[in-house]
């Protein structure tokens, strides 16, 4: 089951155009998976801690229709592919009360360590997601 | 030819794990793609104040190595796809002094009236904007 | 009473120091008075649209003690004066959970019009205001 | 002498009023002291490697007039008051072609160490920024 993540638009994420800005865009999805994990036991500070980072190596969204100061946004993620050296999260970024999403997104994260270096997942957490992701699909 | 925008690196832009945080880049595409108009005699204030607005409908980033505070970034832009509706920009972002790209991304346009609704770009702005982009392949 | 805005510490908001930025809080703050404004049931998008706007004019903030990722913040918002072209708003910021705020603001706000021009704050908004800063003190 | 920042405003630090929003001067001071430290031959990103961090414990803005897009920033900084254990920066953001200042401000900040203890300037960094401060009174 995908979490949902929610908070008003900030009136500082409004530009000149009247409408939320694109870039306002990436720490909410950024949000919507730290909730992800959150929902599944695993807090990301802690993770970080444990010497376990999830650096963003790809990012992708499409911007349907405009969001604005006023608007309650709700974003949807769901962890969409893993391997043990790779995660992808899929986001859908929706105005409350809309059946439609205003925006959809990806994240492609490779695990790192505290030096920047590609590790593997560790086993557990690997295992919890694994269980996780296949629960949403 | 591409048009080079060159800025510092701010304090602001890093985050917890000591590199820039993936979202600074969004505005440094975009002040890219200002620059790349402004080289060819466009002011993009002026263009929204004719009535002609760029809403991003599409961002992809790709991150290949991390910048740094103190890093001098550079992103160079180039119009890759032009249609009567329709822009495409992409775009590499070099740390000065490296050869290979640190980011390299991609934004996708669709000309706007101030009302938000699609609209044909103006004509002669469509013929500077085709022979910058075939200057550019 | 004062009126209380939660919500998680982002991780765009942190920098190489490992701790929140500190303009990361303006946007707190921002927040902050948009709901205290909500819980007086006067809704900022809409005094907008009604060409009431206030903008900021000076703003002061105090840092008492950082803010990490995985903290809960709270921040805690009341209207310390008011004429009929001045709004002062005062804030305290708290990590969830401690007695003391790690950073208190004040931001002052002159009423304008659409055109940017100093107006008189309606004569309703005023009153309503008015009960509410007595309220608070 | 003060040293002088300048840049383009992003279209990114507009907001809804058509204007830059309040919060993104924040940066552009912080940029204004980094590049007030590097006339002085100090780079404030060798400063941290070192062990010495100047973080914010105060910030005053006051707004004067408003900036827009389209707008070339510069950033007036100078060192306004130095003690073994405190900064304080003082600044005057102009829209470039102005006489009069668009926003003024200050910054205190207290050297810490990378554990986030209270540390006196190191001597020599000391009196270099002595004799800077002493030559812009």
């Amino acid at each position: 089951m995908p979490v949902i993540s929610r908070f008003p638009v900030r009136y500082a994420e409004t530009d000149q155009m009247g409408v939320v800005h694109h870039a306002a865009y990436v720490p909410w999805l950024e949000q919507g998976r730290v909730d992800w994990l959150a929902e599944l036991g695993v807090s990301y500070a802690e993770l970080e801690r444990s010497g376990v980072y999830f650096p963003v190596v790809g990012l992708e969204l499409a911007y349907r229709r405009a969001l604005r100061f006023g608007d309650t946004v709700g974003v949807e993620t769901r962890l969409s592919e893993l391997a043990s050296r790779l995660l992808v999260f899929a986001y859908r970024v929706f105005r409350e009360g809309d059946a439609e999403p205003a925006a959809t997104g990806r994240s492609v994260h490779v695990p790192q360590d505290a030096a920047g270096r590609v590790r593997r997942l560790p086993e557990d957490l690997y295992e919890r997601l694994k269980a996780a992701a296949e629960r949403e699909t």
